[in-house]
């Protein structure tokens, strides 16, 4: 497997800062890492040697201090990746490089959601994006949403799938011959942030996804939570809504069941009498005032208030980054959403600052990718 | 500040190690850090020299393989130090080895909740904990609900107390003339869990106290989460209530506000229209099948057992250790507890094994000391 060579702790370090910061001086690896200039030269020269980083001449690099020479960088086309997010109806693929840049993007139709089905429509992608590829592919991440396990590359448990206790990684490993890692949905989505987003400079933050599903990563003492069980960051399924409000996972009064965009698109067909309504025309009846769109999305903007509140109470972090499908529209319910947040936030945890990412629904697939670099880049073998 | 001598990082994980689960053989120790037994023994010269570790024949510590010889402890005398709870009308100490054994204790009614009558308090409790120490006290930890800055040791918010913005640490140290530090009541409880309790063995577990206030302490990563803006573990005050039910922080519907103690009480008078009931009546009624106060029971056990669910279902613990005052009649609300959390709880996030930590009041002054400990062990310099 191709991944950087591990001298020491301080190479792995060293390949981290460059990848996350660079291009940067070697001056300045050198204060962000505590390492004296003379260890970044020791752990950074294997990572030359093996093509990792390269010396470069790019002017962002200019170093602080001292003459701007031979600033390093990550060598971006030393690996090229294959990122996937697995919906029910549809495999979305992107091919990256090192440095988690989509270079190509493709999606299949799903014949069904059957795994074997599905596992079709991945091959599919990866046929398409390989092709695209100037080398050959080191490795595929797949997100799937739910109890996935990154460890074992099980997908335990995934409502929106229907799957229970499906060994993915393994039987794409199998089926295509390319080290594949397997991970939740938004913990992929948070990796992206923790190595190319937001947590490169932040102690902890959480990402909060809402769209089809409401999601939760948690970047806290320097890791993605994982969670004991394989279950973290489960802000969907907290009981903050009314008992009354039956969520897809079959409990009550689940944030999803109020907040999730088939919950939103749900109140307002019932409000209208009308169950041809689509997502557009809920969206559309919401800007145009329409006042049981509008109170639907304020019902779940006060939720999902209510849910980062309890989120930040619980888990303090610096930043919450909100994203997912529904970020587009936003403003349906950010007043009502910041209001309840203010409500029930404690002390200083209403300090904790709640800022938008635009958002793609390739995104999902680049965070399968940025799984993989973070492999790549701990020197861990990826796959099993 | 007498702390342990750090010639390497090596030094700090050998010590831990002995003082989470000595007394230890070398091989042992070499074989829990990932260190050679050239390295361990390297690591712990300095350290037996320093007086921190000792040379011991304890039958316990005779090592899985190879002759026992020469297993290793901490030299629990090599340090005394004095933890203090403080509550509004109390200030509760112990006195503590380098191994958190108590060795003494005491408390002290305070004048009132004021600042300068509390510091009165801890004066009189050190200097009477301080006339017990085989040896001069080094170091005081200090715990105090609510929203407390370890590192700046200062109270911000303490609804309890009354406090806002109090440089406590920083007052003590000049009056006192030893170094102090602060903590989070529930977080200093959970270092004593990670230190010598649950989470010697655990990678991940929440603590969760019942009685006055409802908390929360999160051992995830490697580390007790400070919360970025100083909140966190803030359990009780999660909007999983009813919205008629004003909590004493002024929010509506937080935990608290329906599973406090004050709450149950206050519960049980109004149905039975009679405020002059004591805590001790509320539980005797209970007890006696009182279909008021089981029910005010039964409603509490309910809201804790959502808490735990969010808890649970967010942050993926390994295990969750319920203490606090009121474990003492966990049984009157156990099964209610229970049930809702299983209700709530998603997925895989059901195998968290929650258990009952037997709990004495002492226990948070003990808590406190256990960061003294800990910074001890960091060869971190303990107060400002």
């Amino acid at each position: 497997m191709n991944r950087i060579p591990v001298t020491s702790p301080a190479s792995v370090a060293v390949f981290r800062r460059i990848l996350t910061h660079g291009p940067l001086g070697r001056v300045d690896i050198s204060r962000a890492t505590g390492l004296s200039q003379a260890a970044v030269t020791k752990a950074v020269t294997p990572l030359i040697g093996a093509g990792f980083v390269v010396e470069t001449d790019d002017p962002r690099a200019a170093p602080t201090i001292g003459r701007p020479i031979s600033p390093l960088a990550v060598a971006r086309d030393r690996a090229h990746i294959i990122g996937i997010k697995i919906t029910a109806e549809r495999t979305y693929g992107v091919l990256t490089d090192l440095g988690a840049s989509v270079l190509a993007r493709t999606d299949e139709v799903n014949r069904s959601s059957a795994v074997d089905h599905v596992i079709e429509a991945v091959r599919a992608v990866v046929d398409t994006l390989s092709a695209a590829s100037p080398t050959p592919v080191d490795g595929i991440g797949v997100a799937v949403s739910g109890d996935v396990d990154r460890e074992s590359g099980i997908v335990r448990d995934s409502p929106l799938l229907g799957w229970h206790g499906v060994p993915l990684a393994h039987i794409l490993e199998e089926s295509i011959g390319i080290p594949t890692i397997l991970e939740n949905d938004v913990r992929a989505l948070t990796t992206t942030e923790v190595l190319f987003g937001s947590g490169r400079d932040a102690d902890s933050f959480a990402v909060v996804t809402i769209g089809t599903g409401i999601g939760c990563g948690l970047y806290l003492n320097g890791k993605v939570v994982q969670g004991a069980h394989g279950v973290a960051g489960e802000i969907g399924h907290l009981p903050l809504g009314p008992v009354d409000a039956v969520c897809s996972c079959g409990r009550r009064g689940c944030v999803e069941a109020v907040a999730s965009t088939a919950a939103i698109l749900n109140d307002i067909r019932a409000g209208h009498d009308d169950p041809s309504l689509t997502v557009e025309d809920a969206f559309a009846l919401a800007h145009a005032d329409d006042a049981v769109a509008r109170a639907a999305f304020e019902r779940a903007g006060g939720v999902i208030g209510s849910a980062l509140a309890a989120l930040v109470n619980l888990t303090g972090p610096e930043l919450v980054v909100i994203a997912g499908e529904n970020v587009t529209e936003y403003g349906l319910y950010e007043d009502r959403l910041r209001e309840t947040f203010a409500e029930h936030a404690f002390g200083a945890a209403s300090d904790c600052a709640i800022v938008l990412r635009p958002h793609v629904f390739d995104d999902w697939a680049r965070g399968a990718a940025a799984c993989v670099i973070e492999d790549i880049a701990s020197g861990i073998a990826t796959g099993r």
